[in-house]
């Protein structure tokens, strides 16, 4: 439990006193809390590894849910970030980058039967984003992208102060703007697409081993040309950058911010803020508890 | 003149009685005209070569305008598309890349000082893309993204039926997206961006000089590749293609839409469409006369 969210309770308005739970449903790992007011009573965290069955994840959250310390609160709604494609609309997970065999599942249908709670979904990114943007490094912001700097890079837009999910909720698959036209091949069918090149997919190493700063250097380089892209793209000029690596932030700011500066026109590169995502794993399960925002797109 | 726009009159809600007036200053041509409802009374045009200077080419549309067939009527306001990036709140073009001694120019006082009437200034790819929302290509629809291919590639971003500029305007920069990052040097200051694959920069003649289809291939390749990342950033599913190269079109749209299927998931690829403009040259007078629909960003 972090103080951070305790402390600034008082600055938000409450939306709601009722409890209401935010599950992160990510790559490899499961993480769940009981969220109250603006405070996380317990994180839950556990490997994902044998729950990939979407009935056998929702009957494993039917099971651990009311475990969760706080649980035993009046629940107002549950959400849920999933890696993939989200339809909010219909709520199905349309493909999964981390799932193959996710393919146009109505998890809204299964875990609202399973859960017999009110259930909101949305990408892991789209979630985190909005936590961030309720509480961390986005806050009252209007316009702005995240990127999380994982196994791929994910993505998310902020847009007058809403998540923003295209027609379908495709919006902020960043991590396929393709950076070299002729690289090597990509799980998505492409080639030289920016996460193969600025997320754990740059190194062949795990990332805490890597020490020549060096690598480091190129892998912010690589960084900073994906963020000078979306930049000139999207003309947002607060860029989060989150997921677990950026923890090695200080290892590879520098080469980024150069990067970004060399990339853009000068008007553009003074009005950029490039900020370290500040909530780390809790921002998936609170911006999930607390989707009373709305959203568009 | 082109009866598509009187023809399709009938099934638009009329804004205003009132004549207004349309200018799309390009890299290298003025177009103008006086708009009643939704048809252009006379289509002028004149290279602007000698009306760089931001105090002479206003003189040289004061003197202009009251010539204009259709001037005579009483005119609400003047609507001016400039290639750059237009800080849309201050009324200011803060740089140009057709005009570098353009940086930080009020257009918006000078042009009303000149002239005396209500003035409105956008970025030309977004009087281009509002105009095509109104009339053409993007009828109808909540959200798209526009290239127009020519010089260069401009952009526009259509969000919830409304042009959408970021944080002061620079939305839409979408031809410094960098798709070879050790590609050659932009003027940007960056390298291997989307528009020297994709534009006119792409042939060392010019393009109707171009009669190879391995060359058209190759650029339609780039541009499929270009395609690809906006639709993975911004979850869009049309696409509209314009610009002087857009007549181009037959000899390119084949490997374009090849290369956006190859660097799209099935299922995102299944939903793009890719849309030619319709309204050629006329789009950026209409969509800068009829301005009222207002924006966001």
């Amino acid at each position: 439990m972090r103080p951070l969210i305790w402390e600034r309770t008082r600055i938000y308005k409450i939306m709601t006193d009722q409890a209401c739970i935010g599950i992160d449903i990510g790559g490899t790992n499961l993480r769940a809390g009981v969220v109250v007011g603006r405070q996380i009573a317990h994180l839950h965290h556990e490997p994902i590894g044998a729950w990939r069955d979407p009935s056998a994840l929702a009957a494993h959250l039917a099971r651990v849910i009311p475990l969760l310390p706080g649980a035993d609160r009046e629940i107002s709604h549950i959400g849920i970030g999933l890696p993939g494609i989200v339809d909010v609309v219909s709520q199905k997970i349309l493909r999964s980058p981390h799932y193959p065999e996710w393919i146009d599942v109505p998890f809204g249908k299964i875990f609202y039967d399973a859960l017999r709670l009110p259930v909101h979904l949305d990408n892991d990114a789209n979630m985190i984003l909005r936590g961030e943007h309720l509480f961390g490094a986005a806050r009252g912001l209007r316009h702005a992208v995240m990127a999380t700097l994982g196994t791929g890079i994910g993505g998310a837009l902020l847009i007058d102060g809403k998540i923003f999910h295209g027609n379908t909720g495709f919006a902020g698959e960043i991590g396929h703007m393709v950076i070299d036209r002729d690289g090597p091949a990509c799980d998505c069918g492409g080639r030289g697409c920016w996460e193969l090149y600025a997320s754990r997919q740059a190194f062949t190493q795990p990332p805490h081993e890597v020490t020549d700063p060096r690598q480091w250097a190129q892998f912010g380089k690589n960084l900073g040309i994906g963020i000078a892209s979306l930049v000139n793209v999207l003309g947002m000029e607060d860029v989060i950058i989150g997921g677990g690596l950026s923890q090695a932030w200080d290892r590879f700011e520098g080469a980024m911010r150069a990067e970004i500066l060399r990339r853009t026109y000068p008007e553009t590169a003074a009005r950029i803020r490039v900020h370290r995502a500040q909530l780390g794993d809790i921002a998936g399960i609170l911006g999930a508890a607390v989707f009373s925002e709305g959203h568009h797109g």
